[in-house]
């Protein structure tokens, strides 16, 4: 991530929007070929999905990472708007690239597999123990991404394709874990859809946790200096 | 592990708190998702639990291994006891955060999934081969953890990650390693739970294997300077 | 990629070679041993086969990659012709033995598995949507390559694995992605085999992805300096 | 393998035998628990398997690479004997600890999952397709390690566990690869076992498989020099 200064803002955002789009593309994507080949073995399908999304996830931030930082993700950027590193202006600019090429991603996932273009997720995801999951996968996710930054950057990419790997599946709620990628998702009537209707609380525990885990990443670093 | 001395004591222990914690949460949290969504394949389940709780002990290592040396583990805490690098205070604190984080992370995955937050496992984890698989795994962990912290210390995460995936295949007793782990998991009746009774000769067995380790990793060594 | 001037231009055609028949043995083998150990489980099928295909790509990079550069795939020797770091000659003489390799390669599958020798695929693979996948598959492998060896080159193995495992399984094509590998999977009628009159589109996708590839990456750097 | 030169003889044998005792218990002991639970699915318990080797085999050169070089394989041992780089004594030790030590770890496995803790194998292993497949695996085994001790001797242990993973699933014979494993799996009568008269076979296919990749290592890097 030290290579920032260098790109110009059209090539920051361009990254953050291709990125965040082929992310959603993979996450989508890998769900509907998952539901297809596995005759109903739930566990096979996410298994299968964990795995294409936590590799994507780490080719996705090793590439685009030298250029806009990588975050592909309204919560993540919420955490550097926190620390300074993004300006406000900067940061409604990320969302709204993160939140397009989210979607865009989503609509080509559905192409590919030959699905109308076009579609509304009908999965409900609602309940008490979805909202825990999303501010503790949002938490962890954020606080792997605040501590990594400071302590081994060069293992960033790796740590947060595991992270997410992982989550899948120790969340009730699958870590969405981002707003971007539940806006995308609700774009889809297929295995990692989400119906618009419960958006909304998902994102309001995404902002909680990504808030705490700034929070506590202060608390656990205020006397440590940057190994940069 | 070279920050080491720039964390205050209250952020060490805060650090192993939140890493056992969150440990257990993956542990447990991943458990109740692949027995859920298995339907009955305890294979594709142990598969799906394997890989989740590498991953996130790979991830949580690299987050705190700067700040409090990432043990999440009395048995690990203890070889460094006998090495010298923790005073018995200091392994005492150690341990009492270790175990009260993981037992915290437990009832948060409880909670994530919806279920009764405080559990009383009643899986029944007891028989000779289970006792010497805790022995051979802890060996295992604690020997990859001396070694590698001499040879090749940014390798430690992985290595550790890569080792308990592996062990919760090949030990018998899916390779608990750890006496933290073996309490906070009396505290859920889940695919990963264990009846309080068969505690005890299991955390003895972690504790020989852990002193093993320590002692063949000194005639392994004796004659070589560290790399560090 | 740094030791490429000390070998000569025959050890970089045998290195191709090598390369290639060894990738196209992983596919073609581990896709017959996963459609005979899955008993009509096409979704563990294709997950071995997605895990083994990685692994040996990433494994044969590090190997053939400091000798030849490890392209094992005309897309992506198209796109370092098309960056000039390759002349028009070698660009074919490279095609050439990667198409050699290859299908030297199936024949060896074919023969591990004691299978005959020489085959044709029947598998039909034609569709609108698969044919997008292909675009989308080599756009992302080629635009991988492209960023990493300008960022980050010593990780460009591992994440060309990681890439390819993941989008096995996010392309409805299961991502062939690779002319060379396209016309050697022609000649076997198992798991990863492709009917020879499907191959022209899938190499027109290739070449159209590969293409677009090279002008997303010249956009995305136009000002950025090499970090080699 | 910079430290080789610190450990005493004594170091290196013990190194010897305890990685590969440890690797046979995580060949032997994941295939054990590997075939209990998958119910049946073959494809499955070979994933488990596979996966589980290949992490174990990368954890354990990591460990004991600095000591002894971390061969666990008269078949590596014979490829190093061939450069020059252990004399004929040495070799002989070599193998000799290997083979103890990998019968140890297949009566640790046995004993572990409270099975017999003598056993002999009778899985038959025997065509002609297996024997070209021991051919391929040890070939593309040895010459991955002697590309990478000269072109990145740092990724030789992450390069030999996802080479194993893969080459599980693209051989027919799940690629044995190794003289001391194939004579140690022939004590257990479980899912990685192999008959006693099936064995001479196997290993004369290896013998071919690690000289042939000596002779081709030295084709390709004849006018290179080490990067060391």
């Amino acid at each position: 991530m030290t290579h920032l200064n260098l790109a110009t803002k059209g090539q920051k955002l361009a990254a953050e929007c291709l990125g965040t789009g082929f992310l959603l593309a993979a996450v989508v994507g890998s769900g509907i070929m998952a539901a297809k080949l596995s005759d109903g073995n739930v566990g096979l399908a996410l298994l299968a999905n964990a795995i294409a999304t936590g590799a994507a996830l780490t080719v996705l931030i090793q590439m685009f990472g030298p250029l806009s930082g990588a975050h592909f993700n309204p919560a993540v950027s919420l955490a550097f708007r926190l620390n300074g590193e993004l300006s406000t202006r900067d940061f409604a600019a990320y969302c709204g690239v993160q939140v397009l090429g989210g979607c865009v991603g989503v609509l080509l996932a559905n192409a590919m597999f030959d699905l109308p273009v076009l579609q509304a997720s009908t999965t409900v995801r609602s309940s008490t123990g979805l909202w825990l999951s999303e501010v503790v996968a949002t938490f962890g996710l954020v606080l792997t991404i605040l501590l990594l930054v400071r302590f081994k950057p060069e293992r960033v990419a790796a740590a947060v394709g595991l992270y997410i790997t992982s989550a899948y599946w120790f969340t009730a709620s699958t870590s969405f874990a981002n707003p971007a990628v539940t806006i995308a998702r609700s774009l889809t009537d297929t295995f990692a859809g989400i119906r618009a209707e419960d958006m909304a609380p998902f994102i309001a525990a995404q902002i909680v946790g990504a808030t705490l885990a700034w929070w506590v990443a202060g608390l656990l670093t205020s006397n440590q200096g940057s190994r940069a």
